[in-house]
């Protein structure tokens, strides 16, 4: 029996033990809120605090939340005996259900359900995929690569234009042959595209990434592995705008609701390749801007108050130049220098030089 | 050359005999609107009516269209010469310069530099993945197949959890083993990756497709290369929604913006599998119900005066049923009858007993 799952039995044993011993049944849950997260300096990491809160049985503020964790546990336990993956979508109409004799259903909406889930990454200590929760997948990814998942032996160079479809769970894949020396994560897939067009990550033994938009759970996962067991060097490529900057400051620092995860989840490693403020001076891509609205500057004022880059000089100067210019710019205006600039200029040079933002 | 590529020329050709000859310098664009979108009963298909509108250089009004029109022309022409594929979002960069001598930009929004590439469509009977250019990529695809891709040999049945990438241009894609009966495109991609886990596409030789939900066009291509070059029946698995049918529709008859298009894109043969009204009521359902929104309501309103469901008596069956249900039902409502539920027993019985909408 796995680690996750001995936990998730150990907790349901625990429970009847306190029920024999007539004790009032209870579980201990670690408080997930932003009053409880905090920012580690050494290991670069956002971690939760020692707050914990207690769930009774025998309480009417507590009995739904405590039912609740139960049957997402009762169901993550059922899931990993088939061997069987759910989404978080699927786990909230599995609990669904009216609890006999009266007129509560265990869940109504799917956040309860999703918050049973982490709460129950916390208890356990396993990861929500550990749990056999999967959550969205998205993302292609090509390089100097071999892997094996499910038995079957898949060559990332050897994907023809579309790239191996990244899961939503990655943690029992198993390289087999690694030829890359770094990863290129970026946020869009069209530039993924051209990269792979141009066959950059042949041309310089790396890998590609990207999803489109949000970096799933699974990238981030993959991202992970890639960093801790392989010491390949990430860098994020992304638009110079506040987005951007929080795409990798999650790859990077962890989440603030998936702050218990940052262990599992975060690559304090990463390094931002661009779009920066100095690329935009460089290349000449100030015709390119696209005017900061309103809710753009509000959130790069929230982005540089975060304590974890706070203190970081370069970022601040970047903010402080994105605010000036009162103007964003997206990776894709690289194309106005042509089609292949960003393959054949414009990344080759930044790595070489290691002009990154860390 | 290639057709597309020798279209561009010869409109480039055209207009130089035109200037030579002292004539106007004009293109003939056929109208892209509602007003001449036909819905072909016979073909299934929406086709464009024969309304054209002439581009003049030497009229106030459309000269910056018709310079719009010749530089995005030139821009695909590069891009085929120098083989290679550009995004949409690229080209409107590679676009965007101010006309020397005055203060205007050739193109100052992406809508513009879109609108020329639909032109382009229109004027040389290629699509806009000939004119090389990409639209986003999106979706997995796993199966009983075998391609020939930029190369590579892809088999859709090695690809671990993952499944192939699906590009935004499959065009070059050669089938080279094809064991597959049917396809199943889902429009979720959990959906898809509890198919997957189930290993569904084995049991029952077919080939699961999904994106994440919009259909993005390389989707489209493929389903529709399956159908025409294979025969193979497309199955269509959404939501009990507006937007679940809507997807299915675009699918089947295209959509209304691309609608000069559909010949390349839509596939009359498409079936929806569903999930449908009497699936809820079979399956015991209804306390998975949504609510309609307002907004749900009114696009259900509109979507059954389409011209191609108007007179559907079995969608508008469907359409009367969710109005007066008053409620929507998602295909992961399935899993509450537990989570292969979808695969053993609802998607195996509803293909054989062929309970389809057409």
């Amino acid at each position: 029996m796995n680690k996750t799952r001995k936990a998730i039995v150990d907790l349901g044993q625990d429970l009847v033990k306190k029920i024999e011993k007539k004790k009032q049944p209870q579980i201990i849950v670690p408080v997930r809120a932003l009053s409880n997260v905090i920012y580690n300096r050494k290991t670069k990491q956002l971690e939760l605090g020692n707050k914990k809160s207690e769930r009774q049985f025998f309480n009417v503020a507590h009995a739904k939340k405590f039912l609740q964790t139960l049957e997402i546990a009762a169901i993550s336990k059922e899931l990993m005996e088939e061997t069987k993956h759910a989404s978080l979508r699927d786990v909230f109409y599995m609990a669904k259900r009216t609890i006999p004799n009266t007129d509560t259903n265990i869940v109504d909406e799917q956040s309860e359900s999703d918050k049973a889930i982490e709460d129950l990454e916390l208890i356990t200590g396993g990861s929500r995929e550990q749990l056999h929760v999967n959550a969205n997948k998205n993302g292609s990814v090509a390089g100097k690569v071999t892997i094996v998942d499910k038995g079957d032996t898949i060559q990332w160079d050897k994907m023809g234009s579309g790239g191996w479809s990244i899961p939503s769970n990655v943690e029992e894949i198993k390289f087999k042959k690694m030829q890359a020396k770094y990863v290129l994560y970026m946020e869009k897939a069209a530039v993924w595209e051209r990269l792979h067009e141009d066959k950059f990550w042949e041309k310089h033994k790396c890998i590609i990434m990207s999803s489109q938009g949000q970096t799933t759970r699974g990238i981030r996962r993959l991202l992970q592995r890639l960093s801790s067991e392989h010491k390949l060097p990430i860098y994020v490529l992304a638009d110079f705008d506040p987005y951007g900057v929080y795409i990798y400051s999650v790859i990077k620092y962890g989440s603030i609701n998936l702050a218990h995860m940052s262990g599992k989840m975060s690559i304090p490693s990463v390094r931002f390749l661009g779009i920066t403020a100095d690329d935009i001076i460089k290349y000449d891509l100030k015709k390119h801007f696209i005017k900061l609205k309103d809710i753009d500057i509000a959130r790069l004022k929230q982005i540089g108050n975060y304590e974890w880059f706070k203190d970081n000089k370069p970022w601040q100067r970047q903010f402080k130049m994105m605010k000036d210019f009162g103007a964003k710019a997206e990776i894709q205006a690289l194309s106005s220098r042509g089609i292949s600039f960003i393959s054949e200029k414009y990344l080759p040079e930044k790595i070489k030089k290691n002009e990154v933002i860390d």
